[in-house]
């Protein structure tokens, strides 16, 4: 048994045990090189197998359709938002290359604080309108605060947008889509328009492995950091469907923005992902954190885990709600199974709570700053058995401070 | 004794094996925490710690003034080729709002292909046109090969310009500028017009630490990726003169390109590094590769010892030309420090050099794979034993091979 922490960190956040330690071979010793991953050419032969593994455990694992393409780049979350946006701009320039700029729209769903930020990206680049397709902001346009996915009926997709954004996962919010088709939180595939090939966008950083993705066919583009479920930060990857991996300094002819080198899809495909030098050591770990998740049996495997991790967590909010204790932030059917976000009713009660874990043995427990409270992240490497422990101590606390 | 092969790649590069054991540590757990470096949050103080500890020892060992500030970012010299000439367009649209973009003018200084790109990437841009400084291409336009920095009386830098770009250490070609003021090599500071606060931009990405950088004070931005000489790649360091953190909305408001979010400076210095999550891991282990330098001495201790192993090499090289076993590529006073290329004569020789270089355990000899040829890298973490290895290889191969 480890003496580790468990780490409840919203990311970067927990990585296995048995990764981190077989990563010190390879830190060492990559592959029988007598040379450490870190040192060795991200061109050598030893490193683009390791590349062609990851992206095939990726393929294999997700189900990811011959339609997409699986690229990796830096940047996180933070690069993508710009990059998606110059990217399909790019591929909307060319199939209406004279419609003006003031009739091209981008349409985001805004959930929480990382779909809205995307969207503060979208207006500060331009080159088309943004429409709020949907708004979960609950008390004003400027607050950060949401406490769900938008009913269905409030969604209103703009006819043939540059793109269509949505966070699948709110990491600070802890809002998170169904991956229900039929539940009324669940992304409404079924209003976009007929005909598909839609220009959708998905941030699937926070949750990505670590289910299905509905619908992963049907989108555009969805990218996530590895820092939460599958790897250390400086790794980036993106799902891109072919039609959306354009030529972006013909449709800059055109009159679309230019678009940095490194944040050009093409490029980057045409390379294999070597376009320029990535991020090698990210990249072996998270190869290793895939290799296992193969061995466990892949999202067939961590789905249903993450279900009942994140039912766990719920039932013991509920009941601390029902004491008094705990103040949710989230909606049922919204909630997110990755970051568990509430309050601690009480004077200094959210300290109280993290101190009391942290003597346990419990940490990075500690809301986001923008909203405090409490986050638990339940990620992949947050096994059962460490979710029973939280959810022990949430039900003790419970006791403890109950008036009732 | 280490059984490890010495590794002369160019990058990703050697890191000293004292760094690598100590880092299998910080894997497991970093700053006691029981949690592993790539594991804590970007944001915890043990993080931000270390964040301020390799700033400092950037700072302290290079003696970077307060007038500029050291940024941490994402994405390489290829990211940077992007970002320079979207902050400093900003800036040059800020301090002259009016001005037809014909009017304003980049000048690039081509000493090799890594330069080229540059160069290329800012033709991509727009925004300004393209005015080539000085060109050391011997063959054609087209050619990407030099040999040589271009003399004094060939520079011809523009009256106010945007940026003026150069590589100081051409890591394809094996060219790079003097360090000494006084060398018909060196940088032709004293052709720039009078006035100082110059926008030069300085790409330092393979020779960072290895030496002092001449005039540092008076660059307007300098930037490396850390793959080479202080850590594993996704690391990019920038030490950026105050005036060029500008804000870059206000500039596109007045008409300058959009600048994505994650290239702008100002958020990056405005947040210490930290406006979005950086490459924990890559950030850790070049932090430790600069606190072992701390120890050595610094540049102070690096610049000699690098001195010497390129003379001994280039002593080695010359000696073979004279035996009509290897043709140098680059003329005498712009032969690299960093990257010694040379091509072996006769039939498949540059592999019979390879080959037999590598039974020795001496790996990552060949030659970029636009050239061809050697390539013999010396970064800080190949020691001077190291380096007499490969030197005494040299020897012998030319003795075993000279028909002399």
């Amino acid at each position: 048994m480890s003496k580790r922490p468990i780490n409840f960190g919203a990311g970067p956040s927990a990585l296995p045990e048995s990764v981190l330690n077989e990563a010190l071979g390879g830190i060492l010793d990559f592959k029988g090189t007598g040379i450490g991953v870190a040192e060795v050419s991200h061109r050598s032969k030893e490193f683009v197998s390791l590349l062609a593994d990851l992206e095939n455990n990726i393929r294999t694992q997700l189900d990811v359709p011959p339609t997409h393409k699986i690229l990796f780049t830096q940047g996180g979350g933070t690069g993508q938002f710009s990059a998606v946006v110059l990217n399909m701009l790019a591929r909307h320039r060319l199939l209406h290359p004279t419609l003006p700029d003031e009739q091209r729209v981008m349409d985001y769903v805004i959930t929480g604080s990382w779909s809205k930020k995307a969207m503060d990206e979208a207006n500060r680049l331009g080159g088309a309108s943004v429409h709020i397709a949907a708004d979960a902001r609950t008390k004003s346009k400027d607050s950060k605060s949401t406490d769900g996915i938008p009913a269905h009926e409030d969604f209103d997709f703009s006819a043939d947008p540059v793109l269509i954004h949505y966070c699948e996962n709110e990491t600070v919010d802890g809002v998170q889509f169904s991956n229900d088709e039929q539940s009324p939180t669940s992304f409404p595939f079924h209003l976009l328009p007929a005909g598909g090939l839609w220009p959708l966008v998905a941030d699937y950083s926070s949750s990505f492995m670590s289910r299905k993705i509905p619908r992963l066919a049907d989108h555009a583009v969805i990218f996530a950091g590895a820092q939460k479920n599958i790897g250390p930060s400086g790794l980036t990857i993106l799902i891109v469907r072919q039609d959306c991996i354009v030529d972006v300094d013909a449709a800059a002819k055109l009159g679309a923005a230019s678009v940095p080198i490194s944040m050009a899809y093409k490029p980057i495909a045409d390379a294999g992902s070597l376009y320029n030098t990535p991020s090698t050591l990210a990249i072996y770990i998270a190869s290793l954190v895939l290799e296992r998740s193969k061995k466990l049996g892949g999202i067939e495997y961590y789905e249903p885990v993450n279900r009942r991790k994140a039912q766990k967590v719920y039932a013991a909010l509920k009941e601390g709600e029902e004491k008094g204790v705990y103040c949710g932030k989230v909606r049922e059917g919204s909630q997110s199974w990755m970051n568990v976000v509430f309050d601690v009713l009480g004077d200094n009660a959210d300290a109280k709570f993290v101190a009391g874990a942290e003597a346990l043995g419990m940490v990075a427990l500690k809301g986001h700053r923008s909203v405090g409270g409490i986050r638990i992240s339940l990620y992949n490497a947050i096994s059962e058995e460490d979710t029973d422990k939280v959810v022990s101590y949430m039900k003790d606390f419970v006791a403890q401070n109950s008036s009732a």
